[in-house]
């Protein structure tokens, strides 16, 4: 098959993991026989370095005639603590969330038993946690207007705002990620209180009647706050609004003792897109020691699911999961071993997928 | 001195946890030489029962008349999962709360060494914790205008609006609190992503200048949402909006260990509001096993915040940790040994006060 990649390495440490999927996809490409072509877009800090834009249009049509993207991560320093800032870099990550549809993103959490000790939860809480969020992510509070301020400057404002179709588009990809695993969909909300709320809560209580094998639970935004750390077994599909998901994705994050191998997949109409969900750490930028696995991993998500190739995706799963059983790592997770360099984890992973 | 004390028991657990802060109450008032007098409302799920209005006028004048307010908890199952409900208690609980201007939530973590072992978390990560949210509590999207739907029912909104004059009154008290601290202050927004919270981010920048002494630093909700997780202890006092801090404050509860014994207070103009964090456990209800430390440590807070009574609140707190230290406590922390009940307890704490 032929396969359109956009690459959009972004800040910080993006460029270096990025560099290192590329490796493992070629090597997948050679080893499954499809013929993978890449190309390269500015993105973040760099972009607005570059052009003044943090998503310039030359970027876009990059990643709209791909069919998949693989995404670094953005933002600087530079750009932090300032709110009178006029360009910021994520501007250009809402910006191009919403300019390529991509309204649902995928986080999934589990453990991996080699690193699950370093998980800051004790064991048998956290032992086995396997969910997965949806969070919408071209709506609510991001995109809503009006927002801004008053006249004088006193007073600010900023708008939720949910129509049912995205509501139901979210929903139902959660309800099938349910059915294919523990078949449980926790909603999660603030109907208590909010208007958008309730429209979620109402939408997908409509929904439920078709998909009868799923059990379908509503909780409150700070109830699952809560929940997350104190039974995260409990959970199977969470689904909920962009800001809810925002603070709940990232929670859960680290909970599982691996951050630094978490993958995610915005999906929507066409393009898909595949990024770590680690930040763009300054501080080891240039220096060859970043983790490259969460991108690694996130290229075996596009796999499944832009190209819906599973032993493709395995190939990868698993050479990740020999890196680590092997001890073949970069320093943040070598824990007293031999601490090797971010390329050359990239070199292993390939080698060992053509191997 | 004189002391009026508004009681609203509330639902669930509520009437029994309040009724043995009343005895600790009262045990300080004979040991101290003060006359309390208590005047009891209704709210919640048990005032909507009797009146139709989960905040009855004659409850908002008893408040208003008093120098401070109990609360114990509200909600009754029969109201949960049912969106459509036209009124419900908690409806009660924010018309009190802004009716009372009640603008600041003040919710302390810290740990019990006796409890800090049924923490989620790591010992080593949670052992010492020692901070202390204030939560915004009467603005932001619970209370902005325009909320609904439109005419067709198939779109939602809801409105987060902040003055400046909002964010200054909250942060000062974030301010001061930290100067009698640690002297370290978070402020928590969204400030990428929401123009209220680069209000709030702009306005304690402001505010900074007049309070040299104290530290501050501006982080995500997200970056929040993990960091409290990770390492809790990096803590000292935070300052959020409603929304935020409903979830943080939800999510800080459990860290330590003794969700059952964190108290909170409520400030404002003039009355102040104190009540146990947990819930109304209607599971509980009427038998007599709810544990009453998180009520009593309440009235702890009400003895410092309201009256200025640190020697009356240490009282409290005192007999307290003896309670604790003697395993003279509710089975929920009875860990093996004896489980005395909820009313027990709250006559040996007021014999230990007088004793
Ligand atoms: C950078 C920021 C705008 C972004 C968001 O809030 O969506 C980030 O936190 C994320 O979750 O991808
Ligand atoms: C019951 C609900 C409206 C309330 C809130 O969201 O403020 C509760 O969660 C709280 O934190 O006191």
């Amino acid at each position: 098959m032929e396969m359109n990649i956009a690459l959009l390495p972004g800040d910080g440490i993006g460029p270096e993991v990025i560099a290192q999927a590329v490796k493992v996809v070629k090597a997948v490409g050679q080893k499954f026989g499809h013929q993978i072509t890449f190309k390269e877009g500015l993105v973040g800090a760099c972009a607005i370095d570059a052009t003044g834009d943090p998503y310039p249009d030359a970027t876009h049509e990059i990643c709209a005639a791909s069919d998949a993207v693989l995404f670094g991560a953005i933002g600087d320093p530079k750009y932090d603590n300032d709110p009178k800032a006029k360009v910021r870099p994520e501007q250009g990550l809402l910006r191009m969330r919403q300019k390529l549809g991509l309204f649902a993103n995928v986080r999934p959490t589990f453990t991996f038993p080699s690193l699950v000790h370093k998980s800051p939860l004790k064991l048998e809480r956290v032992d086995g946690v396997d969910f997965v969020f949806f969070r919408e992510l071209t709506g609510g509070v991001y995109f809503g207007e009006p927002r801004g301020r008053n006249e004088q400057g006193t007073k600010a404002f900023d708008t939720n705002v949910y129509s049912k179709e995205e509501i139901v588009r979210l929903a139902r990809m959660g309800f099938e990620a349910a059915q294919k695993r523990r078949k449980l969909l926790t909603c999660v909300d603030k109907a208590n209180v909010m208007a958008t709320s309730r429209l979620w809560r109402e939408t997908v209580q409509e929904l439920a009647s078709e998909y009868p094998d799923v059990k379908v639970e509503y909780e409150f935004v700070d109830a699952v706050a809560m929940r997350l750390i104190q039974w995260p077994k409990a959970y199977d599909v969470l689904i909920t609004e962009n800001l809810f998901g925002d603070i709940l994705t990232d929670e859960a994050s680290v909970i599982s003792g691996s951050m630094g191998l978490m993958p995610s997949a915005s999906l929507g109409s066409k393009v898909k897109l595949f990024e770590p969900i680690h930040g763009s750490y300054p501080q080891a930028a240039g220096k060859d020691i970043a983790n490259p696995l969460a991108t690694v991993l996130s290229a075996a998500m596009m796999f499944e699911y832009a190209f819906d190739m599973k032993a493709e995706a395995d190939a990868i799963s698993d050479v990740v999961n020999l890196s680590l059983a092997e001890g073949y790592v970069t320093e943040d997770i070598a824990d007293g071993g031999t601490a090797y360099k971010t390329s050359q984890v990239g070199d292993w992973l390939a080698a060992k997928i053509l191997g």
